[in-house]
C-alpha cells in the first residue's frame, strides 16, 4: 500500500516509539500481571507505568484510569455501569454521539424492567449543541447521566464541555464526555472539563488497537460491565493487554509532547485544502464552528459521497464518506441529519483527516485528483462541467 | 529475566510464527476494518482470514466465530447476553468456574428486577463434575442455561461436556463451555462437545492477550456487551484488534497442528515431575481424573503455596500458588474447596503448569529446588527435615 493516509480520525499507524516501547511485552516479559513471580511483577509494573503517564496527560490521579479494550468498551462501561447504580430517570445524550454511547442509551430505554428515558440534545447547523435548550431540557426531566463528545468525529466540532458539565452538575446528573477524537488533538484536562468520566482511546493517537480508558471521578458510583478476576479495581477483569496498554502510555505521552506543533501543522494544510476545495465549489461542514485542527468534512454537491471516496482510494488517497466510524452499518451520517443537512446533500458527505505526517504536496496532489475524478465523473453523468 | 517459565496456564509467550504474522498490522496494513478504502479492506481481509483459521480448528463456520478482547469478555458475553435473551429461570455452574463466570452469574441473581437463581454443580474429591447429581438438580429446577468449563485452570481436570450437555439440551437449556485451557491442549471439536457456545483465548495459546473469541450455535439468542457500530454482526461492538485477531487466527492454527507433539512431551515431562514430588510426600491433586497433559497441582503438606513460590521465584522458577487466576483477589482457592480439600492442605497448592518449550533438566533442577527450599523452610521453622 502506498497510499497517502488522510483517515487519522478512523485510526492511525503505531509511532514508532510507541512500537518499540511495546515489543519487550509480547515475547519477553510476557507475564499475566497477576502472576506472583517476577514475569508477573515486570507486567504488573510496566501497566502501572503507563497508567501514571495516562494519569499525567490528563491531569488526574493513575486510580482513576480505567483500562478498557477500546473506546467503544469504555462508553458503554460508563452507560451501562453508571445507571445500574442508578434509580432510573432521564439519560441526556448529544444528536451526534457515536453509536457506542447513542446504541448502549437506547438499550437501557428498552429493558421492560427499567424505565430510563433516552433525550437528545439538539445542535444547531453548525453541529454545536445548543446550550440554553439543553439546560431547558435538563430542567424538565429528572436527570441522571449526561453524555457530551467533546470533539466530532465526522465534523470535528468542539463543545463546550465544562458549560455542559455545569448544567449536569446543577441537576445532580453525572457527566461523560467522549474525548477519543480530542485525545492528542487538543489539551485535554479532566478537571477543567468539570466532568465525572471522560473516555480516551490509543489506535487514535498513533497507539495500538487494544487499549483504551475511561477516567473516573473518585465519586461516581460505577459497576463493571465485565467480571470476574477484579482487575482494574474491580472495574473491569480480564487479563490486562500489556502490549497495548504500554503503548497506549508512551502514545499518550508522545501525542501530549506534540500537540502544539501538530496542531499547528494539520491546521495550515487543512487552510490550503480547504481554500481548493471552496474554489471546486464545495461545501465546508460546520466552517463556522471551533473545530479540530485536522478534520474537513466536506460536500461536492453533486458527487456522491461513496463514490469519490472508492475513486480517490484509486488515485491513492484513503478518506472517509459520510459516519466512517460506523460504517459496518452504513446509512446516512446522524451527524449531519442532526445539524439540519439535507440528505440529498449528507450523501455527498466525504471526511479528511489529516495527521503529523502529511504534507503539502499530498494536499496539493489530492485537490487535482479530486478535480480530475470530478471532472471525469461529470463527464460521464453527462455533467458538462 | 532468565526464569524457567513454569506458569503456562497463567499466560504464554507469543509464538515467533505468531509474532511474525502480526507484525505488519502495526504500522503498515495498520487500518480500520470497517474503513472502505484499501487499508480498510486489508484490514478486513486478514481478519475474516483469522475467522477462518479459528472456525476450522474447532469445526464451525466462520460467521459463528464472535471476537472479543478476551476470554473474560467471551464468558461475559455468554452468561448476560444469554440470560438477557431469555425469561429468568435458573442458571447451573460448576463449582469450579473461573470468576469470569461465576461473578456475572452472580451478579445476574443479585439484581432486583430478575429472578435468575445460581445453581452450583458438585464436584467430587478429584475435581469432576458428579453427572448424576448434576441431572438431578436440571430436572428439579427450570434452567434457562448451563455452563461447564472444559478443562479447569487449576487442577487440569477435563470434563465430559458432551454427556452435561446431553442433560442440559433434555432440559431446553443452553450449553455453554469455557474451553479457554483446553485449547491447544486437547482436541477440541464445537459439534463433539454438543454445546451452544464456547470460549476461545489467545494468549494461552502463544497467541497475544487481547484476542479471544465465543463461538456459537447458530440458533442461540445472544444480546451484546458492547453497543455501538454493530462489528461482529452486531454482538461486539468496537474497532477490531486487528494484529492480536491475525496473531490469535495463527496461533490457533499452530497450536492445532503441535497439539499430540506437545502433550507428549509435557506429559512426559510431568510424569517426572510427579513422580519427584511425590518422593518428598507431595499431595498431587486431582491425580485420579483425567487431566490436561501439562498441569501439575500439588502441595507440600507443610509448606505454604505462597512462601513456595515466593522462594521459586528467587530460585529462577516461575509457578503459580493456588487460584493463580485471579490472584489480584488473593484468598482460598474455590475448587479446592469444592474439591473438599481442607483449607489447611488448600493453603498449600501450587501450581506448575509446562509449556513446550520446557525440558527435563528444568524439570529435574526444579526437583532439587524445591528439596532445598523445602529443607531451608523446615530448619527455619524449627523443624527437623
Ligand atoms: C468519538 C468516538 N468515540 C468512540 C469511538 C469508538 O472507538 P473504538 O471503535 O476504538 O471502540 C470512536 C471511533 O471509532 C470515536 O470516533
Ligand atoms: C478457564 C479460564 N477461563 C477464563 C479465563 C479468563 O481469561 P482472561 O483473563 O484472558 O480474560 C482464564 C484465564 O485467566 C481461564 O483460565
Amino acid at each position: 500500500m502506498a497510499q497517502v493516509y488522510f483517515d487519522h480520525n478512523a485510526t492511525t499507524p503505531v509511532d514508532d516509539a510507541v512500537f518499540e516501547a511495546m515489543l519487550p511485552y509480547f515475547q519477553q516479559e510476557f507475564g499475566n500481571p497477576s502472576s506472583r513471580h517476577s514475569y508477573g511483577t515486570a507486567a504488573r509494573h510496566a501497566i502501572n507505568r503507563a497508567r501514571a503517564q495516562i494519569a499525567a496527560v490528563v491531569g488526574v490521579q493513575p486510580v482513576q484510569v480505567i483500562f478498557t479494550s477500546g473506546g467503544s468498551e469504555a462508553n458503554n462501561l460508563f452507560i451501562r455501569g453508571a445507571a445500574d447504580s442508578l434509580k432510573p430517570s432521564g439519560i441526556f445524550i448529544s444528536a451526534i454521539e457515536h453509536p457506542c454511547i447513542m446504541r448502549p442509551a437506547q438499550e437501557l430505554a428498552r429493558r421492560a424492567s427499567d424505565k430510563w428515558v433516552v433525550q437528545r440534545l439538539a445542535v444547531d447547523d453548525q453541529g454545536q449543541l445548543d446550550l440554553e435548550a439543553a439546560g431547558g431540557i435538563l430542567t424538565k426531566q429528572k436527570s441522571g447521566l449526561v453524555s457530551v463528545m467533546l470533539a466530532n468525529n465526522e465534523s470535528g466540532v468542539i463543545q463546550d464541555i465544562a458549560s455542559i458539565a455545569e448544567i449536569a452538575r446543577s441537576h445532580g446528573a453525572w457527566m461523560h464526555t467522549d474525548a477519543v477524537q480530542a485525545l492528542g488533538k487538543i489539551q485535554l484536562d479532566f478537571t477543567l472539563l468539570k466532568v465525572h468520566a471522560m473516555t480516551l482511546s490509543a489506535h487514535k493517537i498513533y497507539g495500538p488497537k487494544g487499549a483504551a480508558a475511561l477516567i473516573v471521578d473518585k465519586r461516581l458510583l460505577l459497576k463493571p460491565l465485565i467480571y470476574g478476576g477484579g482487575h482494574e479495581n474491580g472495574m473491569r477483569s480480564g487479563t490486562e493487554n500489556v502490549p497495548a496498554i504500554v503503548g497506549f502510555g508512551v502514545a499518550c505521552e508522545l501525542a501530549h509532547s506534540r500537540i502544539e506543533k501538530t496542531a499547528q501543522h494539520v491546521s495550515a494544510l487543512r487552510t490550503r485544502l480547504e481554500q481548493g476545495l471552496h474554489e471546486m465549489g464545495a461545501v465546508i461542514f460546520s466552517s463556522g464552528a471551533t473545530r479540530l485542527p485536522n478534520t474537513c468534512y466536506f460536500a461536492l454537491p453533486d458527487i456522491e459521497g461513496d463514490t469519490l471516496v472508492v475513486q480517490l482510494d484509486k488515485a491513492g488517497f484513503a478518506v472517509a464518506s459520510g459516519a466512517a466510524c460506523s460504517s459496518v452499518n452504513p446509512g446516512q451520517s446522524h451527524v449531519l441529519e442532526a445539524m439540519g443537512i439535507s440528505p440529498i446533500l449528507a450523501r455527498c458527505a466525504v471526511r479528511v483527516s489529516l495527521g503529523a505526517s502529511n504534507t503539502l504536496l499530498q494536499v496539493e496532489n489530492f485537490l487535482k485528483a479530486i478535480n480530475h475524478i470530478c471532472t471525469e465523473l461529470r463527464r460521464m453523468n453527462g455533467i458538462v462541467s
